[in-house]
């Protein structure tokens, strides 16, 4: 294990807005009934009821696959970009990324039994929450240098696949992998089934995501597009060749990072793209600023009952995870992008449902 | 346009080698008769002779992809890594895209005339080759930022297509895209038929190889990983956002470079690697440390009357440009690593031979 640098910024909002919430974590323990509604109708959508954001998702497909339509676009050309915290899974009330890089510190430490009585470890050890949140920047970002760096990229995918089949989301009492949304596990199935490819475009790791993301999503490494640090290639002992996780940004994929990492990564402009945030702002003002038939779509958290209800756009509560703002909602009126209510158009939220 | 700021080390080693190399230049008008040799036998390799590099490649392919072999890979697995300039097409007497940053540079004071009798755009205007070679390092540095930063990115596609529609080889009279090598041109496609994706892993400019490589090999953007910089997210005067090319190096794709860009970008280990030079060792090493069966290649350009012969490698000439160094020999023996002969394997060169 190589000494701890602090990270040059690596996902510094997501971790300072995440820690703010950890002290409504507390209440979190009673399961939500199983809302069990299943559909009968036929379609690639089975869990949207109809409306206006399944009629624009199956309006685009059709638009741009019929070769007579003036919106057709060939089948080599298809991408559709879907961020991921909020938009395809459950981000409340701390993103998954965030509660595994707090639940690696013990581990963390046993390796290192010199990190015990240091900040901030000392204090995420404690379990005191209201201290964990008051910790300063430089300290959390001790956190996510020290389990998110400094192993072998083969060392860090077993960690988080470990921890994956191991974890449990305190409300749902089901691995953070069950929590993905059915409607948009089906979105994404009807792109593909269309010749569309699709990719996550997320703030949140690139090398964590890509663990799940073939088995949760159907969507391969090499189209996870995310916050990435540099990697440093070395040579072991026996002298076989590995690549250690190095504590340095190459790219802060959220706001306009959003767009620069998908012309970084993919080289061209989506033809559809969803998200649920601020965060996810730029990248539908760029993929709307292309040619043709383009899809834009938000995720607006209004079930409360089902999921959770924040905004603060349309007089939802504030949130500083996943934050929709007024500010947004009025621009998706005005540039014709459509919002989706989690209330309203899902007929169920979850799979296991 | 911006003001030019000198890039953090853009390809400093291509562009100096390259520059270094250019008083050969003189003398590299005469063409050279077609060999003119075209393939009667059948099988998927047709301008390859029979001998341990096209078998090497073909017993890959078979036992990757017979369901009954050991060495077999799902299809989804399947990923092959090409190098580009040697590998794929011609780099001598100078890379191509070194070439363009040259040729750029009268648009480049056209646009900014406060730069003409300014260094090192004055010499370069010149035309004076052996004074461009003595530049100094900072000097090929703004180079570099003037002609590949500063733009947006559509903009700098539309200038890369203009420059390779009207520009041509001085040996050969033809675009620099039909100096692709005929045998790899069919590597290619061999593996894309048994269901490989084929990447192209280079040192050169990844924006810069994306606007050709789709007409010449077939490789689509998102397959195109290279030195990359920076884009910056910005709106023009309409609202509309755009991306510009900004002189900071993300990804120096060269040496270590290769297996850092490769899992940055695709996320996993390709199975096959190509390449010709000593900046390719650490993309076959890191190939070669994976599981299961592994193809490792590397072009030798033995070939001076039908192309070049450099190395030093073999006794042949040194070079600067796409160095195949003595040591890089031994280790392709010692390893298993096959060495392609341009004059042996290969019954021609290029697709209008």
């Amino acid at each position: 294990m190589k000494p701890i640098n602090p990270p040059s910024g690596i996902n510094r909002r997501l971790m300072l807005s995440s820690l703010a919430l950890l002290p409504a974590l507390s209440g979190l323990s009673r399961p939500i009934p199983a809302a069990a509604q299943t559909s009968t109708e036929g379609g690639p959508l089975p869990s949207w009821n109809d409306g206006a954001a399944k009629r624009a998702i199956l309006t685009f497909v059709r638009a741009t696959t019929d070769p007579s339509n003036p919106g057709f676009v060939r089948p080599e050309d298809r991408i559709a970009a879907f961020d991921q915290d909020g938009t395809l899974w459950v981000e409340h009330p701390m993103y998954t990324q965030v509660v595994y890089c707090l639940e690696r510190v013990p581990a963390v430490v046993e390796k290192q039994p010199e990190l015990r009585d240091v900040e901030p470890f000392k204090t995420v050890l404690s379990g005191d929450r209201e201290a964990m949140a008051r910790l300063p920047m430089a300290d959390l970002e001790r956190i996510l240098a020290a389990t998110l760096t400094g192993m072998s990229v083969e060392e860090f995918t077993t960690e988080v696949q470990r921890w994956l089949a191991a974890a449990r989301d305190p409300r749902w009492k089901r691995p953070y992998t069950e929590l993905a949304y059915q409607p948009m596990l089906e979105v994404l199935r009807h792109l593909r089934d269309n010749g569309y490819r699709t990719y996550i475009v997320t703030g949140g790791g690139q090398d964590f995501v890509r663990v799940y993301a073939q088995q949760v999503y159907g969507i391969p490494p090499e189209q996870v597009v995310g916050t990435a640090g540099g990697t440093k290639f070395g040579y072991d002992t026996d002298g076989k060749p590995f690549l250690t996780k190095e504590p340095k940004l190459l790219l802060n994929n959220n706001d306009a990072g959003k767009p620069e990492g998908i012309h970084l990564m993919i080289g061209r402009r989506p033809n559809a793209a969803f998200g649920n945030s601020v965060g996810d702002r730029e990248m539908l003002e760029w993929v709307g600023a292309g040619d043709g038939v383009r899809l834009k779509m938000l995720v607006l958290h209004d079930d409360a009952t089902r999921e959770y209800a924040y905004g603060p756009a349309q007089g939802l509560p504030d949130s500083k995870v996943g934050t929709f703002s007024p500010g947004l909602y009025d621009e998706a009126g005005k540039d014709g992008w459509t919002v989706i209510s989690m209330k309203n158009d899902w007929k169920r939220i979850f799979a296991f449902e």
